[in-house]
Parts: C-alpha cells; structure tokens; sequence
C-alpha cells in the first residue's frame, strides 16, 4: 500500500493540479486543455460572450496603411498557411460525447444567440516604416480587435505586427464541422515585458542541421521569442565556414557534411528576419576553443608540466591570438547583421596558462598579478575590438566575475551559481543582464519540469527600479550534448514556453494550474503546426497531429 | 574555478571514458564509436584478420534446406533492403584525414594483404521446420561463419535464422567508396542468456499509433528483444476495440481516432511475428481500471464514505464481475495468440473496497479476513479463467507480495522495490519471475542513464542455479505519462539497448567503456536504419542519417 501510493505521488504529483487524491487517477488527460488561449498571454485581454465564425477559405488579411513590405507580406501568406492546415484528424461518424463536445464546440453555433455571424476580414494598420532588421530596440507592441465583424491588428512597427498575427491564429477554435473557426469578440492590448527573449542553440557538441533550425526558428515565433543564440562552435566541433579561415572547419568539424556554409548562415538569419528574430551569434573564447587549434593551434596555449602535450584556452599573451581574433570577428560582424556578438568568456580553465613557462614570464614582466587580470587583458582587448567594429559585446558571467572592466552597455548572461545576487550585483555596476541559470533545457527531470521553469522570474532579485529595467530578458539554453537532430525539438519544445511566458507576459501571470491548461492546448497546438513538441502534463492527447 | 570544475564535472563525468582529466575537453567526439560490432554483444565471435567486401547489388542469400517459409523468405528482403539502403552522407570530395580514415576505411583494401576477395553468397542453413509464433520456448540460437568467401548462418530454428541475419547485417562496415562493404572473416555461435526479453509499452496514458509501434517493433529486432509486452489500457483510456464489448472503447479511448481495430491488432501481431518477437498483451485488473467503467460501471466498485461518488477498482464480490472478466479473456485468449495473458493486478488501492459496505457484508458473510484475501479470490478466479482457456498468466509483483496463491508456471513480473529480495522470494517458491525494476524507460536522468540500466543484472540475487534459472527474463517498460508519437522512438531507443545486452549477452560483457564505443556505433546504425535513437554518449555525431 505505501509502495502504492509511494510510487503514484512520484508520478504524478507533478500533474495533480485538480486536487484530487493521488491514488484516484481519472478517466482521460491529466489537464484539460483551454480552447483558443493566446501563449504566452497576452498584456492585456478582454474576450466578449459573443462570436464569429472565420472560415479559412474567405479569411482575408488587407493591409490598410502604404506601410506594407516584404516582411509583411510573406507573414500573411504564412499565416493564411497556418489557420489554412488546421486539420481535425477525429472521425466524424463515430464521434463521442465524452470529449469532443462542449458548449463552445458543436454543430449548433449557427442558432446560438450569442453568434454574430462571420468575420471575414482583418485589417491590418501598420503605422510606419518597416525596418530591415530586428533588434533589441525593436517595437513590438500591438493591439487587436475582433469586434463588428471585423478584425484589426494595429501597430507602429512591423515586429509587433507580426506577434498580432500570431496572437490572431492562437485564438481561432475549430468547430464540429472542422471547416470553420471559432472566436469570440475580443480586445487585446499586447507588449512584451522584457526585450531580450531568447533560445540558445549549441550546434558544436552535435551539428543541427539548417532544416531543424528553421523549425525551432518557426517554433520560437508561437512562443513569441525574439533570439536567436546560436552557440555555433566549441572545444569538440567547429560547424562554422569562415570566408577567411575555410581551414576552421575543414579541420575543426566533425565531418564535411556537419558545416554550416555561407548559404546556410544566410539562409537561418533571413528565416529568422521574416519572423523578427535576432541571430546573436557566439564565437566563445578564450576557453571553448578546443577544435579551433587543429588548424591554428599557433592561437591555442600549449599546456606544461602535467598537461603537456594538451591545448589549452587561447594564448593572450601572443599577437597573433589578437590578429586571428580581429579578423576573425570583423568577418563575423559583417556576415550577422545584430548588433550584439556574444563573445563567451565562460569556463576559462586557468590550469593550462599556469602550466606554461612563457605565459608565466610574461606576466612576471607586464605585471599581471593573476590569471583573473590575464584573462582580463585578454576580453578586454576583444570587446574593444568588437567595439571598433561598431557592434556590442554579450559575455558569460565569469567575465563580470572575475572583475573585468567592461564598457557601459556590455551585456552580462547569467548561467549559474546564485543568480539573484549576481543579477544584484551586475545591474549595480550600471551593467546590463540576461538570464539563463534556471532555463537550462538539457537539464532533465522526470516528467514536465516547465513548472520549475516556470516559478523562475527574471525581476526576482533585490534592485532598484533602475536595476531592474538593466535586466534586458533571458534566454532557455540547449546545449546539445544529448540531443540532435532527432530529439532537439521535442527536447526544446514546448519547456521552452515556459521561459517564453516568464519573459513576456506580466509578473503577475503565474498561475501554474492555469499555465497547465493553456500549455496542454499550445503544445497540441505546436504539434498540429509540425512541432513534435512533448506531452508537458502527464496522460493525455492531441487531435490534430 | 570551482564552479568551472563542479559544472563541467557534473555535465560531462558519465561520458569521461577516455581516462582524460574532467575540464581538458579534447575536440571530436566524447566516445568513439567501434566499427562492425554486433550489438547485443554474441555468445562466442572469434574474429579474423583477413576481410573480404560485400556488394549489396551482388549480395545473395540462399536457403540451402528444405525448410523455408514466408518468414525466412521475408526476413532475406528485409535484410537486402536494409544492407542496400546503407547510405553515406559525407561529402566526399572535401573529405578531410581528421574523422573519416582510418585502417579499415581507406580505398586501398584491395591492395591490402588481409584482403581475401568478395563475398557474394551466404547460405542458410536451417535445419528444421518453421514455427508459426514464437514463443517462450523458441530456440534463437544460430551460428554464423564469414570464411572461404562465404557466409553460413545455421540454427535449428527460424527465430535462430533472424537473429543470426541481424547480426550479418550488423558486422558490414561501408568502406570509403560507398559501395562496398568490409567485413572480417568471421566465427560466432551465439545463443540468448534469458528467454524472455521485453519491452513494456503503455498505450492507454498516451495513444501510440500503429506505425510507431511497428518502428518499436523494428528496433527490438536490432536488439535482439523477442518480447513486445502491450500495456494496451489503463485507466486514462481504452483504446483496444474489443469484438464483445465495442463500448469499452467507443466510451473509454481518449477519442474515436484513438482506438486500435482489429486490424491494427493483427497488423501489430503479424509485425512482430515475422521479426520473432511475441505480442503478450496485458488488461491491468482489478485497478488500473476506470477507463472500463465508463461503459461498465456495474463492474467497479462504488466508493463511499469521503470516497463517495468515486469508481475504484473492480468489484470482486459480485458476479457480472467474473462474467466480464471471462468474456473479455475469452476473446483477448484468441485475439492474441500468445501463451501468455498479462493480467496485472499491481497497485490496487484497497481504499475503495474498504469505503464499499456491500463488500464488507460480503467479506463477513464469506469470512474474508482482509482486503489481501479479497484480492485473493478475485485473481485466483482470473487466474483460473485464463488457465481453462488454455493460456498461461504474468502478475506484477503485488500479487505475489499479498500472498495470492498461484498455480505453477504463473509469471511474477517484479517492477519496484528490492528486486534482488524479491527474486528471490518469487524463485524460492518455484515461481518464474522477471524483472522490470531497474529498467524503466520513463524514469529521466540528466545525460545517458544507459549506463545505469546497464549495471543491473538479473542474475544478481541470492538463490540456488535452480532459482536463477527460474528468471525468464525481464522487460524494460516505457509508461507513457510523459511520452506519445512524437517523442517514444527517442525515449526508448537506444537506452533499451542497454537492457537487452543484458538480457542476451553473457553475465561476463559488463565493461562498461567498450559498451560505450559499441552503443555509439549502434545507435548511428539505428539511425541509419530510420530510428531516430538519441545520443547516448554526449558530444559526437553520426554521418549516416
């Protein structure tokens, strides 16, 4: 008996979210899932008693302002697209009362006194300019409207165009005859809290090919995260194609086949753009550069003493690390067109540069104390590169922490130890902050650890107001030593929108029985739209995939 | 430093397999895959150094006896088409030293000294008559001889014949010019360590659709698993469509698309048994039930008391119980024709019955002292049910441990607890028994549990040669909770390959490095073979998916 109920609270204490007694397990899913709820919620919303219909085949998008572009364009064909395959895969004849019907899911809508017929069109009221690329300015306010038979999505920039879009196709409810939708007047008023929301992607502990990239790009947009972190080399692979260093991953990849070439870089930014995601790339040094030294092992620290033999982190104490690396990052400030290169600086392992004679003669002469202060020579220098190169630096905390002067505006990622008091600490120092050290999706637990995720807050730190606002946002991050192309997605997708909501939506949205009803429909609805998202609630099922 | 050191410690210390210190990362991957290793790992192989090359185009396998049949001539097809369809991706004109030469992949074998000519020809022997379904009792041993530029694969059995081509087809490594094979001169006699090797999976928590499940059951045959154990409902839903009760599904599954047929039964049936792998299925009772009572609530007990208004498990002192049961079986006896009916019987919660005062009466009136003789009769009956209808019943351990007395030959499956006591409570009294325990593929560890699953061994409890023998076998389990179509092929594969080396392979092969390097080359060979088998080992890659 206690191994009974021992092992049933094991299981499903995580899902227990209507107060029943653990041993009793009713009959069908785990959660219930809402019908039509915008993820991550929206700001501000107001959803009428009455409805309309929204049949695919008519729904029209008109653009009513001349700011119209191709960004534009293209989301409205995407959308059309979106709301168009919706498919219901029940079979018809032999449907059952138990699930399938409720009150805002049957064949009757058309009599129901609270239908006000069909909406066909949903105007769209861009109010300036689009610009090119997105960026951590970027605007991405907007109001909708579903009143009067009609739809509007208004805002002054195209970026908030595109999260009304998304927020539009959310709310849209198949009906019975699986031909027409279903949405209730509605109003909302919609803007992120924070403008930094981003997925880390490390493509160096296994290569993720530019397909699945472009179906986490697509995923991120129904999460309405706006970054991009492509971690795209490391110690063991180095997938990246330079135009001026070809010899980096002829040598330093795991094959030939496992490169991102020029084309594919293109290729992900532009998906990204039309989404109004940012690619902020990482080149990771000094440590985390393990597979660069195949082929410039010149740049790399030869280890001593009991390390002989091995590479170390790069060597800061030579000219020739600080012209590979200038070269190197004006290219890549020319071929990724953010504003923001993360430059690492994590886990740099002092042990190596302790080993080596030379590294210590130099310090004896320069003066440099310890390795903290080489390390810090060594980012300094490349953030003034960076600088030069009219771009700004992101760094991993140890940066911050081992007292690197940093130049206002050089943002600092949180990953791990107490992050409350670095957050602390960092705004402090006037600098602005990115979160990660709760959202690590390689870090599993058995069954839905979204709720872990999801009880974390970015502004949960003691700070002033200013301090506050330094927190830029955060980013869930997939390292990819256990996921590939075959399990990266189900691996992201949906824990990510956890981190996704915590990001945009108020402080105050955190109802976790609440969040498990709306999660159980997006992740069907992610699947429906191709994502093999995984179940977030224990038992339970989808339609539509 | 510190953190450093304890991060990278944490994240990477179950891949350290190459003796290098925790924080010197060293590029490429973590293990390095062996190269024609037959997983599991067989009985006997002496391997020669000589090689000969196989043509897929050229390859033929002839049945040199008198006893072929639809399964043999099948499996061959199978084979060719898996041998054909082995594909490189790697680009090969930027093919580079670093990854892809080594001394059995060069262009240069046929200037080799060891190099002895083609193999076009491998002749099957077997000596005996096809079975129609495997079963506990069938003969998988085989042996298999690459020599005078011929192969021989010979068993006494069919079920010996398949096993022997999937290790054929495992030992053919692509040499560089991608249409040929190499593969060593070869001898293994090679037979299963336990009869009974499973895999459980639990179609009621999530629907698992018959393609994926026929996917399943292609992965078991690359392990050598000979056991499909189909946990086909639970309480959440009730999927199988069954011929005398058609309402149990048509109110129990989850929705009317989400129902196996009696064609997909067959069609999963027919799957399996071509691959000599045994479909023994189980309907959990008398908990795990209340998906049944939607459509028969006259067979559950109606809880009272604070349980009021609740349906627990089957009421077993009323007789449209047993009139059920026995229909039900009767069918589930010649629909799946297995000799072996799982019949449950783990966590029922005696909370229910003990609110129930009609079953008080009962227990009174019948002198049932308690709730563990009441579970008594009811298992004894069904028990009794499946043995008139000529089949044999697998319980779960609770029906052990409350004292049901069980006639011989009844399997106890143990799944929690202290396996190795249990074992050998279960042996002591001449019950067979397997084991689950140590095997669950739902239970998540950060990285690759494999190794976990790996280190657990079912001869590992005191008892007598007569008591070891007594285990038949075990079965890892994949519940569903936290798993459906889109993520269950990850799940299970490959950490259920580390179960079913335990199960086949001697007590002996147990290091747990060379199982690494063997599991990363096996799970790319599953990839290849279109399983999308997640990394098992950390940081690497493979070139053929």
């Amino acid at each position: 008996m206690d191994t009974f109920k021992a092992f049933v609270c094991l299981i499903f204490i995580a899902f227990c979210v209507n107060g029943s007694i653990a041993y009793i397990v009713n009959p069908g899913p785990m959660v219930q899932a809402t019908k039509g709820e915008i993820w991550p919620k929206p700001k501000a919303q107001t959803i009428g008693e009455t409805f309309y219909t929204v049949r695919p085949k008519v729904l029209k998008f008109e653009v009513v302002t001349n700011f119209t572009c191709e960004i534009l364009e293209k989301a409205i064909k995407r959308y059309i697209r979106i709301i168009s395959s919706t498919k219901d895969r029940r079979k018809h004849n032999r449907s059952k009362s138990r699930h399938s019907t409720s009150h805002i899911d049957t064949m009757s809508w058309q009599t129901d006194p609270f239908y006000e017929g069909n909406l066909d069109l949903v105007k769209i009221r861009l109010t300036s300019e689009c610009e090119k690329y997105p960026s951590l300015q970027m605007d991405e306010s907007y109001s909708l409207s579903l009143n009067d038979q009609m739809g509007i999505i208004e805002s002054k920039s195209i970026w908030g165009i595109l999260r009304g879009l998304e927020s539009f196709s959310q709310m849209l409810v198949l009906t019975e005859d699986k031909m027409t939708f279903r949405v209730n007047t509605t109003e909302i008023f919609d803007e992120p809290r924070y403008p930094h929301r981003g997925l880390l992607l490390d493509t160096s502990r296994h290569y993720i090919n530019v397909f699945t990239i472009m179906q986490i790009l697509d995923g991120m947009t129904y999460n309405k995260l706006n970054v991009f972190h492509w971690h795209i080399v490391d110690d063991q692979s180095f997938p990246y194609q330079s135009k001026a260093f070809p010899e980096l991953s002829n040598l330093g990849a795991y094959d030939q086949s496992l490169v991102y070439t020029q084309k594919d870089v293109v290729k992900v930014i532009e998906h990204a753009r039309y989404r109004g995601i940012r690619v902020m790339v990482e080149f990771d040094t000094p440590g985390h550069t393990r597979s660069w030294g195949i082929s410039h092992p010149e740049i790399l620290t030869s280890c001593g003493g009991q390390l002989s033999g091995q590479l170390g982190p790069i060597n800061p104490t030579v000219n020739a690390s600080y012209e590979f690396m200038e070269n190197l990052l004006r290219e890549i400030v020319e071929v990724f067109p953010d504003d923001y290169v993360h430059i690492g600086g994590d886990e740099v392992g002092f042990e190596c540069w302790e080993s080596n004679t030379e590294i210590g003669e130099y310090m004896t002469k320069n003066s440099v104390q310890n390795y903290q202060m080489l390390e810090e020579i060594y980012i300094q220098r490349i953030v003034d590169t960076v600088h030069s190169l009219n771009a700004s630096s992101v760094v991993w905390q140890e940066v911050f922490e081992n007292g690197v002067r940093l130049p206002n505006g050089t943002v600092v990622q949180v990953w791990t130890g107490n992050r409350q008091s670095l957050l602390q600490q960092i705004t402090k120092q006037g600098l602005p902050a990115l979160l990660s050290s709760c959202w690590y999706l390689d870090h599993l637990q058995s069954g839905g650890d979204w709720k872990t995720f999801y009880g974390c807050d970015a502004a949960d730190f003691a700070g002033t107001d200013e301090q506050k606002k330094l927190v830029f946002g955060g980013e869930a991050c997939m390292w990819s030593e256990v996921v590939d192309n075959g399990n990266v997605l189900q691996r992201i997708f949906p824990r990510v929108s956890a981190t996704a909501e915590k990001l945009w939506s108020p402080y105050e949205v955190k109802d976790l029985d609440d969040a498990a009803r709306r999660l159980e429909e997006h992740t069907c609805r992610m699947k429906m739209r191709g994502l093999p998202a995984q179940p977030p609630n224990g038992a339970g099922f989808c339609l539509n995939n």
